[in-house]
């Protein structure tokens, strides 16, 4: 069965799409750590992160650079943290964070509260930056 | 001045070492999260982990890869998971952490203390499957 992020990737679930190219898929992740919290996902379909070819490891992170530049551009923050845990989803992707303050990147505190409204302008600001 | 990261490259300052090539420098974390908590660092000095250039952000997860796969074949996870935070030292670094629950990552909870030799053990016996 395919994976949420398969389905994400398909348009079979829908998402606040950044970007894609012939070999990843960036959108929004619905429970943010932070406003701005992106998820970039190889659409080939891997569990874990390191058991990628190392093809698909070299461009992921220029990918990602991408993706981060454009979310720093939109979204007040010192950097952009990136985490790859992949315990929840076996679909292996990378967490891309704005951040501040070393807690900000924190799994386990409140996730923030955002409407569809928001989630769709923050989106098109991101997308705007890199198309 | 050089960061605290280019002094252990260069030998100033010891380290528990893993692996080096041309780019990257591994080495124990001496402040880890979790038992095999290896810091994966470009030799080139750039603070900001999305201003590494795409050449060095294309090279650094094949690199981590090795090491990853090397780690877990000594300490017992379900996995390496990764991050890039940046806060505390203005040298772009990967951190590589076996993790087996979500929060196995946490940076906030109590580090794990070890001591020289517990050190020189691990390192040595990661440093043997990469060679």
């Amino acid at each position: 069965m395919s994976t949420i992020f398969t389905k994400i990737i398909k348009g079979e679930i829908p998402c606040y799409k950044i970007a894609e190219d012939d070999n990843y898929f960036a959108f929004l992740d619905i429970n943010p750590v932070a406003k701005g919290h992106v998820l970039v996902v190889p659409k080939k379909e891997v569990d874990v992160f390191f058991e990628l070819s190392d093809d698909l490891l070299e461009g992921i992170m220029p990918f990602c650079k991408k993706v981060a530049k454009a979310i720093e551009s939109v979204v007040e923050c010192d950097r952009i943290g990136l985490t790859v845990i992949g315990l929840e989803v076996p679909h292996a992707h990378v967490h891309l964070i704005p951040i501040t303050n070393m807690g900000d990147m924190s799994f386990s505190k409140e996730k923030l509260k955002l409407n569809p409204k928001d989630f769709m302008e923050l989106a098109q600001k991101i997308q705007a930056v890199i198309a």
